[in-house]
């Protein structure tokens, strides 16, 4: 019998059949995501039977439970993010793990710029209106000059502060883990409760998933501050958030990463909130390059 | 009988009243636009009474006529463009003109930027769909590596490619007025013939008002390429546009300038257009600061 690799991630080689032909032409049996979505641990327990050796992971859960009762080798992430994965088991369940750390990086911190842009220039509302024939002129603000918050200055807080340079936007940085040192001489590293009351946007690029911004943490913010997250769901307490938009605190939002996904929760009643489906890294460019970097990790390893 | 002064733009002054008590200490009477809307030539004939001696401007048709009939002594532009004005009448009835090149540059710049990364990333369709409760991932591109072409190298076009190129983007430029020593050598400098067909996207900031990408210049472009228009209405020619996406030429366009504004036609009826009331320039750094320049102009004048 031959041996499985299973593939987590639905979208997986789309664009590009490639990172799938190497598998099979080294006599692996491909086993795609028949879900067309997230698999849920259930049914990744069901999947990763006894002939699967190898897992191209995407968010799935990958806890104590999955790991054990699998007979996985490898784990190779299409991404940088490894909270999804309980890193003891891996070890006690002799289980190697890949990931691509600046896989995502240019595209999560692109589509950043883009959004950032879109929240001080209000445009997606006015294009709406456009379409509907209502030539409705709201005032924006200019990026240049503004506090702009980065939380999380690993490899994509790094990009998105650079790119905000070249539009002159003052940058703050919050991350416990880095010294003053490793930030750009026209950067400021900040305490966390000393940059939110200043800080016209803040935006979140850190791993984990534990809740960094509640009501604590948005009721020192600006008045009308934007708040924008890319990282994961949790990050952000969604409840706090709503409230904090009802009450003013802040006047808009980007969210892309949700705890429940695919989302359909409470804000997407929020015009004032921009929402995309968990897309920072769903780019051709990035996809293709990240897909074979994962299979050739992977093959490393068999 | 007091002197006056015309202001053009319906928003004036709405966010800062400094300019316009500026003039009232000087003894003027200020005579606001009565439409919310930009004034038409009839229109402002009627306005510009004997005793109107200034005019703050925005984009009216100011013409031999229009200046002929009036007795005004200075233009004073709230912004860069001077398109709408016959400067051979200016020089016959003997009226100075003043505009703020610089003014608009930081704000286009960055709208554009905006737009840009919407277009590659699809986001503003996915974020529609979100608040449908529709969870769908459109995939996108990224920025980096691709070929951008920004016809027009005046300020704000140079600060656009400045911009794009911490974005790490392949700059192409077409602007018959400059020579290649005034280009960055990281730049292509490209005849227009030559650079469509191997453009990602166009972005124009040129001046003027005549159409420079019409069926012509659309039947050279790449297929699937994406343009953006900045600048002025008439530079892309709307139906030909129309008939590239219909044709699949191009696959995406923003537009923000409008042959005839308040904008109602059939781009509307398009989705893959990024539809924005000419709000180019329109935030609050911007106006503020132009409007006290401009007042500042006028006076000096007077």
């Amino acid at each position: 019998m031959k041996k499985k690799i299973l593939i987590g991630p639905s979208s997986f080689a789309q664009i590009d059949h490639t990172p799938i032909s190497k598998l099979q032409d080294k006599g692996y049996e491909v086993l795609y995501n028949p879900f067309g979505r997230k698999i849920t641990k259930k049914e990744i327990i069901k999947l990763l039977d006894v002939n699967v050796v190898g897992l191209i992971a995407g968010l799935e859960v990958l806890d104590d439970e999955v790991l054990t009762s699998s007979k996985l080798k490898v784990i190779s992430r299409v991404g940088s993010g490894i909270s999804n994965i309980d890193l003891k088991s891996l070890k006690n369940n002799n289980i190697k793990l890949y990931s691509i750390p600046d896989g995502p990086v240019t595209s999560v911190a692109e589509l950043t710029i883009g959004m950032i842009i879109n929240l001080f220039k209000k445009t997606v509302r006015m294009n709406e209106l456009m379409h509907q024939s209502e030539w409705k002129r709201i005032i924006g603000s200019e990026i240049k000059g503004k506090n702009i918050l980065i939380i999380g200055y690993g490899r994509i807080g790094k990009k998105v502060a650079n790119i905000l340079s070249s539009l002159e936007a003052n940058i703050l940085i919050v991350d416990p883990y880095i010294s003053m040192e490793s930030v750009s001489e026209n950067f400021k590293l900040l305490e966390l409760k000393n940059a939110l009351p200043i800080s016209d946007l803040i935006t979140i690029h850190v791993s984990g998933e534990q809740c960094l911004i509640g009501k604590k943490e948005f009721d020192k913010m600006k008045k009308g501050s934007i708040i924008c997250n890319a990282s994961r769901g949790g990050v952000v307490c969604e409840n706090s958030l709503i409230e904090a938009l009802n009450k003013g605190i802040i006047s808009a939002a980007w969210i892309d990463a949700f705890v429940e996904e695919p989302y359909q929760g409470e804000m997407t009643k929020f015009k004032e909130i921009i929402l995309t489906p968990h897309i920072g890294s769903y780019t051709k460019e990035c996809r293709v390059n990240m897909e074979n970097i994962a299979v050739e990790n992977l093959l490393k390893e068999l």
